[in-house]
């Protein structure tokens, strides 16, 4: 599919200080970093360190920050802003919603939609998609191919549901949710009680409720909480092959990378940061602000507002020091080693 | 969906030793934690600590243990009993009855069923399910929405599927074993010969076979045997984002939780427990009723019915005094510059 | 179903130096290691270490080195060959051929593709497929059950899709190319630019590129390219759940084994293997041939052609002298203060 999105559309989403160099009646065919633009393409220039590679670069529309002392080529358009990273997302945004264009409003023929939901007629349904009694399913969403709704889950206007996501019943989607292939929402929540020799399964009764503007990655995993919900809050955004155990509460706009795993009952406060691989234990408090290196394990709670590295977690400085001395042990065994052999000889 | 279970239906399930308060023909609406419970919601105490959130607690029935001293408001109904978490669990298994209500038996027309597979009357199939030809599913299984079974699988009684499971061609299942959306059995097992230059794969030609009883997670991986099967014994229970690969053999009521991960032809007795991100080098053996904490990997045979913690794997108390002392690493390069200079003086 | 492959079609496919006992017109009617083979299996001895059981083992055919001096029981057919395991996997070769076989050309009348897709009329298309337009593929590629194919996607010839694979739009594999039920290629990339207290998502509008020969595990994600594709170079192994996070660059003939977790903007030259849980932040480089033992972590440009272990990545052999050290603080705490309590009694 050929992207055109037209310059006057670039300039009324972008908040530009000023503009060099040709406007024309052109459109951009595209994004891409400064070294692999084509003609027609957008890209930007973080810093005056990129003058050469722009000398270099075919792009037809640079942003870059205002104060930068370069000049436009023949036939290339600048575009000077204040924050060009923010601006620049703000374009690729435009291409992105010619990729990703709104698929019409319908139920595919090939869905299997029960008559007992209440879905907005603006709603997308794909093919092969499952939505069971109960639902009900705001305007403007997008429910992708293979899809699993099961019963009663409420979904907010504008979400969308890439293929083969699964709502296990009873999951409530605030508003602009996207949640991507593969992710399964409101499974059970791993618990049993040892009885007899034997794990006897504890029933998960409760469900997954996660707030407006979530982002779930790929193949996540969110469990359903037993007796009160598993939470993630407003804003929050969750990567690729993530765990979130039972009754976790995540708070608003927190980050958590690929391969995190949150143990059940956790708590993480508004802005908590998990880098990859980082992961808490359960019934564990992590304050607001709250940044856990990659590999960081919470095996207590954490205060907020704090860098943290290691396991179990401590300050990130701190950890950075333990890291390097723990480089200097053979070192330190031989400095011992010496020590003893002198007071030995004396 | 409102969840209705009448009082009796609680009363012929619980073991309970005595009763206070309303028995009347009323019916529990839910289940809560104590501070989250409505009217209608049953909840349970664990011990007299929680006597004020009880006070507080809107909740209609309450199990509690035998010996606490606490006496049930107007309205409520006190259950006594010898273990609460366990009795509360069996309450729970009748809403979670209601939650996930079997649905009736027969195969969906939007499924795609191989003329040539067995499958048992009280079998249901829900829609966009394909089974391959030589598949046997045995009385009372559920395979839900989207679920892919490939040829010459065999399926026991009571078998669940969630959503879009792949069981791969030859996999076996026992009785009642529970698997989770997403998840995928009997992939081939990652295995290569460096030929040439080139990773020349190695068929995968084995299959995959699980007891009675257990229970795996969302997204959870379990490759397939190369030769022989990879086996997960009666009753082990798996969690989300696992991976067990090929030529594993998981001993019976053993626990995995999320995203531990098993090298190839490793032997886990039975008991054995690892707790999340916990994993095992390949062709190791794993003692019965060995437990590894968060994070510890086994480089080498773990004697069984010990805790281990750390990489490799060590006793956990050693590790978590290891753990303290790499703490204090910073004083103890203090120490030694201090010792020298000292030595020196002398 | 029964295997079945014919004495002269194995003959044909190995290279094998002289053989021993009886031809016949026999067929192999599996492969299994040698213990559990059964009469009419063939199995494979790596060293004369594994005579006894030889003796015991109802295998009709034996793959052995060239060298060994063991002869053939009644009944029993022997191939001496240069390399044991490589020839083993060829015969297995053909076991997989008849247990995978090559489903008829066609396009199932469940599957959902578009008319604006272009594919070869060998190519197999099973239920529930969803192909968009756009999409073109290439001569004897199957794409398996659930597997959903995003707008103008390409596929190379050969390639196959196990069940519920999803490539999201513009996604290139090359040839032969072997993807795994769950796995998911072109999700968005986790990026966001952090504005006025809330995560703005950064349009993620380029697209992964999988070089031939590449074969990716049950439930791995690879995510997009935001600006440049993600790129899996030719031949290059990627096992269950692993994490590619947008704009990787790997290499020709990786190994990535299950759980590893590639942070954005890497790249792996070519032959790196990271084991298990091996993982790298972002914008770095591995060098050619670079192996990372399990667990480790590189974060900063790692050298080619070495072998490294812990985090922050270091070279083996101290990372195994260090972690032995570790083990021995205990004692090192306790020879200091020996120093010190010395020291003052002087």
């Amino acid at each position: 599919m050929e992207i055109s999105v037209p310059y006057n559309a670039v300039l009324d989403r972008i908040d530009y200080t000023s503009f060099d160099g040709e406007l024309g009646i052109r459109s951009i065919t595209g994004v891409a970093s400064l070294e692999e633009a084509k003609t027609g393409d957008a890209t930007f220039v973080a810093s005056a360190n990129f003058a050469d590679e722009l000398e270099k670069s075919a792009a037809s529309l640079v942003i870059l920050e205002e104060g930068l002392e370069l000049q436009p080529k023949n036939g290339q358009l600048f575009l000077r802003v204040k924050s060009p990273a923010i601006e620049f997302a703000k374009l690729c945004e435009l291409v992105a919603e010619q990729m990703w264009m709104r698929p019409p409003p319908g139920i595919s023929p090939l869905a299997d939609v029960s008559p007992a939901a209440k879905i907005d007629p603006s709603v997308t349904i794909e093919a092969f998609v499952s939505i069971a009694e109960g639902v009900e399913i705001g305007p403007d969403c997008v429910i992708g191919k293979g899809s699993v709704i099961a019963a009663d889950c409420k979904l907010g206007e504008g979400c969308v549901l890439r293929s083969r996501v699964t709502l296990e019943r009873d999951t409530v989607l605030g508003k602009r949710v996207r949640i991507h292939s593969g992710a399964v929402l409101g499974a059970d929540g791993f618990g049993y009680e040892f009885e007899k020799g034997r794990h006897r399964k504890v029933p998960q009764v409760s469900c997954v409720i996660v707030g407006d503007d979530v982002e779930i990655g790929a193949n996540a995993t969110i469990d359903r909480g037993r007796l009160s919900p598993t939470r993630i809050g407003e804003g929050t955004k969750i990567d690729n092959l993530v765990q979130v155990a039972h009754n976790c509460v995540i708070g608003k706009h927190c980050i958590l990378c690929a391969l995190v795993g949150l143990a059940g009952s956790t708590t993480l406060e508004d802005y908590v940061v998990f880098a990859g691989y980082a992961a808490s234990a359960g019934h564990l408090t992590i304050g607001a602000g709250a940044q856990l290196a990659g590999e960081c394990v919470a095996y207590s709670d954490l205060e907020g507002g704090k860098k943290y590295g290691g396991s179990p977690a401590m300050p990130l400085m701190a950890y950075q020091r333990i890291r390097i001395l723990t480089r200097r042990l053979p070192d330190l065994f031989k400095r011992v080693t010496q020590l003893e052999s002198q007071l030995l000889k004396d």
